[in-house]
């Protein structure tokens, strides 16, 4: 079956942009028309994707530019740092990149981040268009405009918000995805089910194993959808303030899960997934959903390969963790809760209860 | 005489914010009225100012601000870069400073620009408000937005457009500011009544003296007059995509002087000054101005105290200084020229008309 390419477009005024998705699109010059004229680009990348991609954008990207350079970062969420940053300003300045120059992210959320955050910040700023090469990139990071980097004392504490012009979603960039990092992409797109969508939910349990299996309608679809909700979400509240809020269901005790093993030891994703079925669990003894809802969350976060007990670094470890997550406010933990099948918002918790939470969900 | 509070709205929309012109200013609560209500402030400030102002401004902070942290830098263009700019970020999340937290900037151009960056970047972005301390920063880094900090391959390359929420310009700080640097902040002051306002030049002829000895009234003026005309032409062209050149008189010789001394040599300002003779010159052999308004520059730049004879680095080195400043587009020199008293545009010029020019300002 021949796919065709989907378009969402993402309207925020004069930073609207469209996000493709589609099989082979890295590779076709039409992706990439009616992107700003410049005499150069230049590829960002990773030493892991770099071999597999790289030069087929480089080549799409060929009749567009007259130099197209590839900045090539060693992989991971450990180099999210200035000093890796740094590197694509060197590379940048020594190429003599202009003001005009058009930066392409490819890879996943890292190298979308960093890139996004250099564009922003190269002579007080630079065009730039994201090739996500991760579902977790596809669904998450190319809407938003968030980018940032690392420093020791917290995760993407030093960014900026900054709207790519273009996301190209290659779907055939999964085919080489590791199991591991699809699933963890999953867990992202069933967030979108019970915080805005009760009927994306039924259409994630009804496709779950196309979807795993790679299926590229499925695929499609799913990111579609994802890309749909976060854009209405993140249109009303582009900077933040409130409503947006509600996409951090699950990251609340999914960052404590990562901070208390130390990053790297759970993907993201995964410990969204857990997170999701801690906030499920919370959210139905708070009474604000039946029980049988917040087992629906449990067992499709199962079924995705997601774990669903958390690490038992015990119930104050987590509560002290969560207390210094970015978005606690003065003290008080947010938690992201459903408070029907389809809508959620933020709620404070006794302790006591979000330990009994705990206790449950970890082992 | 008592100095009433001169106010200059500064009008970008959503971003619109007041400059605020006068003595005593800084210590006065009055000045921070209506920011946005936080439960910290960290004034960001260097080691030259901070025992000078550092506890003055505290002190008109501490009914706002439950904490008012002092972030102390150590002073310089040298210092303008990432390790201490990394220096706030270390102390603002060693304080648990939040998204609310808001920086102020105590200093002259190169805390402003580092304050104002780290604000930008910070959590993804937090309020600051400008505290200038010397004439420099008050007529020039208080519009515009731009921040940034020094990369080993060029000065001001890394950084964003911020506004501030406002600016508290105090005439008080000037009273201590070494006689140099006044005079360095002239040149900028001087900039204005050739490129935008033939009326201004004549006040700025008849009141030099006074302004050189840091009479409060003139200074008033001066400061306001500069804010407003930078302010009229940024407000046409935040992003500097093209009118906003023209605040770049005599930029484009004084950068190649300061390049090639090498950064510190000259004030940005000494430099400035003598570009703007240069650049009159040029204007004047292009047949856009008679010789006796160049002249008219050229008196006016010598009576601030300002050099007018650039080093003699031999015009090729000139060229090639100027080719490789960031604003040159395709290798062709930006010169920003007088078209007519007052009136200022971008042109292109030959090399050789271009090295006549040096040959008569350079010794």
């Amino acid at each position: 079956m021949i796919q065709s390419t989907e378009r969402v477009h993402i309207d925020l005024g004069e930073r609207s942009y469209d996000i493709l998705i589609g099989s082979g699109l890295l590779g076709q010059v039409d992706s990439y028309a009616d992107l700003p004229a410049g005499a150069s680009a230049a590829i960002v990348t990773n030493t892991t994707v770099a071999p597999l991609l790289a030069s087929r954008l480089a080549e799409a990207l060929g009749g567009r530019y007259k130099q197209v350079q590839v900045i090539e970062l060693p992989d991971g969420e450990a180099h999210k740092d200035w000093s890796t940053l740094n590197r694509i300003f060197d590379a940048l300045l020594g190429a003599g990149s202009d003001r005009k120059t058009t930066l392409f992210a490819l890879g996943g959320g890292v190298i979308g981040d960093m890139t996004g955050f250099a564009a922003a910040c190269y002579m007080r700023g630079v065009p730039y268009v994201q090739v996500p090469t991760t579902l977790l990139a596809q669904v998450d990071s190319s809407v938003g405009g968030k980018t940032a980097i690392n420093h020791p004392m917290g995760k993407n504490m030093i960014g900026v918000f900054n709207q790519p012009l273009r996301v190209v979603a290659d779907l055939d960039t999964l085919d080489t995805l590791p199991e591991r990092e699809l699933i963890a992409g999953l867990a992202e797109v069933i967030k979108y089910g019970p915080i805005a969508d009760a009927a994306f939910l039924d259409w994630i349990e009804a496709n779950l194993d196309a979807l795993r299996a790679r299926d590229k309608v499925a695929l499609a679809h799913a990111i579609k959808r994802s890309c749909e909700i976060k854009a209405w979400v993140v249109g009303q509240d582009e900077r933040e303030a409130g409503l947006r809020e509600i996409l951090n269901f699950g990251h609340t005790f999914g960052h404590a899960i990562e901070t208390g093993l130390g990053h790297g030891a759970w993907l993201h994703g995964e410990a969204v997934g857990c997170g999701m079925v801690m906030g499920a669990e919370l959210s139905a003894r708070l009474g604000l959903i039946d029980a049988d809802y917040a087992q629906r969350i449990h067992r499709v976060v199962a079924r995705a390969g997601l774990p669903v007990s958390g690490p038992r670094l015990g119930a104050s470890r987590y509560l002290e963790l969560m207390r210094h997550d970015k978005k606690a406010r003065a003290g008080a933990i947010r938690f992201v809760v459903i408070e029907s099948p389809g809508r959620a918002c933020v709620r404070a918790a006794d302790d006591a209860l979000v330990a009994e939470v705990l206790d449950a969900h970890t082992r």
